[in-house]
């Protein structure tokens, strides 16, 4: 960090009540994208934003619309050479149901000794507030930001962003940028310093089978006849060995194993293992020659999603039943194709489907790879700057299990790499009544988000296309 | 057949019209018991079989109440020392729908060739009345029957006779009587006699199965915890062996072995084993060295009729389901106790139910064994003889691979065994539009009632209760 940067800090900090304010403002706009109730507030919440990017000096200010919600964009590109960074965040928030268990109302922002309690606190307007506040605080304070600044706020992430990809083909010139920094995406640990690397892809299948034309009566054909419950019960009981771990031929080619310095942070990262699987009274599980944690970021997965078939209401109906149904979806990680991985799940399915029986498999969408961030990448080394505590342990990468999709969007469409900085904990209480964030979470974003920006600001441009 | 019965015989073939057209008054009443809008035709259904009983001077005409559809009673009792047979019949029928598939109105009985369309005619308003008019034919012309007669025509078979052990424990003295001849139970086939010995007993069971506390999200947990589907899957999938025989120790337990009389008759039962399966597009399947037939009439069976968990909905979702359910039933032989079978099954479950899972396996009703006529019953002898065509071959054993709720209720309760006597044949789409019966049925039926009671009068009572 530099000396420059200390106007930069000055203000931020002076400012902390009123940047509080403001986003005790922007809590009460109650923007659920999910229900077209809130329809007027969706509007009311873009405004909101926009007059704020005007006010303080940003330049072509305006609403993206790709046939859903609107973004809310804003650029700042007064540094010419220097990389260009998106900026992303949503103004949209989850409903707030059952709103009857929440504590306080959740659009009234209500402040607990660190904590503010309101929907949307933590997921995402928090974070995106800290975002926006460092560039407004470069600009009001140097009149210049380290980096070209692009502010893509987007309205749809609570309902799975339908029409982002349209927006973003029809904008694809105006989004053009060297990398993205994501608001959402919050850190792993209140104590450990954390910088995620990575994520794993996805794909899903659904699965269809029939063993005769209708359900058949058991007392008439029972004992002499396949039941499409045994035969999906069979078939999905294959995928799996009795030890966790995937039995399908071929669904782990390609697949990286894990790097050491991979598993040497996985092993420091802070974990109660006990507690994470107590919580849920869930039994750990899965495959041998990897712990817990190594399992679920570092491994691929398979599972079923939901199977279905036959009978399911009150008492007793002795049908044969004709038809299963099942759900599935995996994790990949890198290095998988999630085509060959479809594939492989497929044919397994094939090969074992019995004689007589007609199985359809469908793939629900093409999936998705694992997206990685390099640990050379500049995005990895500025945030291990930022977040290396003087004297402590270097930042540790941590991998997300989940597949977050607005970072595979921007690598397939922009070309662009994202690094997640929000700052949220997990602990939050997102999605779920009592939504807070912590106001101490704010004056260490504030001064994380400038150090980085700064930091970014020193690399060239190529440096963000590596090969 | 003595000659005593030809004016038995001469009167019910002079008769034939008229019984038709009673035949079919009895088939406009649209006595449907699952719905409650056709309570007034329930009620005018009891109506018109009490004043034809009591017309042909059956004594103790009632309603008997048992705290649903009420069943109609009539008795003649002018042979003392002579056997009491209980004429078993019922009134209800099922639901026309789909309506829309009837070729001609379900209530409006409709003649074409030798077929009678109309609900309820082959289930069971044709083999009904072909007991009653046998009875009145008997008392008009010779003016009494060979056997006591109790006659007992149930409203509630077509909704699972809910009231009827409530209505039999309350008139279990009324009801009293050496043997039941059924009017339901039709004919296996049109070409070859056939006496119906027996039935398979069941069972019902419902598995719930929980690995953690609420579902989990596949991108935090997805390779590292127990899946209920997976477990569920497995756990459904042990209870056969690749080859279809159940894989639970201790199921067979107790089961008798097919006798070789059984398996002869098993094998000269005229069965089309090809049709039966490409009927219904089902892949013939189950334990090895047994044929078909035998594995659907003789052998126990153990089907899961319904499976379910996780998510049904269209798209995807990425959970990670804590429970899952399944409902099975069983299909029992002689020999076998359905608490032992039931008792197998959860051992069986709760053995490979892995560690950290919640199991929880019910049994839905205690199961009722199977059921058997000896083949030296008079039941068995009389129908043997009335059906046995000269100089043609024996008439077949066969068993039904179905359960026959109340043979087991009157086995149970009244200590007494029943013959199916129905005239219907399997062709006749029962429970499905355009049900119809044979009007050669009914004449044939008629004679052989006529012989049935007349053989079953030369029996002492204390026959029918052997051991």
């Amino acid at each position: 960090m530099t000396n420059t940067l200390q106007p930069v800090l000055n203000h931020l900090a002076a400012r902390q009540p009123q940047i509080e304010a403001w986003l005790k403002t922007f809590l009460r706009i109650p923007s659920v994208s999910a229900d077209p109730a809130y329809a007027a507030s969706m509007d009311e919440a873009r405004r909101f934003l926009c007059e704020r990017l005007r006010a303080e000096g940003l330049q072509q200010v305006q609403l993206l619309d790709g046939g859903g919600e609107a973004a809310v964009y804003a650029e700042w590109t007064g540094a010419p050479g220097r990389p260009t960074v998106l900026i992303y965040g949503h103004y949209d928030v989850q409903p707030a149901d059952p709103v009857a268990l929440w504590r306080t109302p959740p659009f009234e922002p209500t402040q607990v000794g660190d904590r503010l309690y309101a929907r949307g606190t933590s997921d995402v307007k928090g974070s995106t507030t800290i975002a926006l506040e460092v560039v407004f605080a470069f600009l009001t304070t140097l009149r210049a930001c380290p980096v070209n600044i692009k502010v893509f706020i987007e309205g749809e992430e609570e309902t799975g962003s339908p029409s982002l990809r349209p927006l973003i083909d029809r904008y694809r010139d105006l989004l053009a940028a060297d990398a993205v920094l994501s608001a959402d995406g919050g850190r792993a640990s209140a104590t450990t310093p954390t910088i995620n690397t990575g994520a794993r892809g996805n794909a899903a299948l659904e699965v269809k089978l029939r063993t005769a034309s209708k359900d058949l009566h058991s007392g008439r054909y029972g004992g002499g006849v396949r039941n499409a419950l045994h035969e999906m019960a069979a078939l999905l009981a294959s995928l799996h060995a009795d030890d966790g771990s995937v039995a399908v031929d071929g669904f782990h080619a390609g697949a990286e194993p894990p790097t050491p310095r991979q598993r040497q942070d996985t092993a420091a990262f802070p974990y109660d293992e006990a507690a994470f699987f107590t919580d849920v009274a869930g039994a750990s599980h899965g495959e041998p020659g990897y712990s817990p944690r190594e399992r679920i970021t570092l491994r691929p997965a398979l599972d079923v999603n939901g199977m279905w078939g036959g009978y399911t209401g009150a008492g007793v109906k002795t049908i044969i039943p004709c038809e299963a149904q099942a759900k599935l979806t995996v994790r990949i990680v890198e290095g998988q194709d999630p085509a060959q991985v479809i594939h492989a799940v497929l044919a397994h399915l094939q090969a074992r489907c019995p004689a007589g029986c007609e199985l359809e498999v469908v793939a629900l969408n093409p999936g998705s790879p694992a997206a990685t961030l390099h640990p050379e990448h500049p995005l990895v080394t500025a945030a291990q700057a930022v977040l290396q505590v003087p004297g402590g342990a270097r930042p540790i990468h941590v991998r997300l299990g989940a597949s977050v999709p607005i970072t595979s969007v921007f690598k397939e469409m922009l070309g662009i790499d994202t690094l997640m900085f929000g700052f949220n904990l997990p602990d939050e209480d997102v999605h779920a009544p009592n939504e807070f964030f912590r106001l101490s979470s704010i004056s260490q974003g504030l001064k994380a988000w400038t150090a980085l920006l700064d930091a970014l600001g020193r690399f060239e441009p190529a440096a963000f296309h590596p090969r």
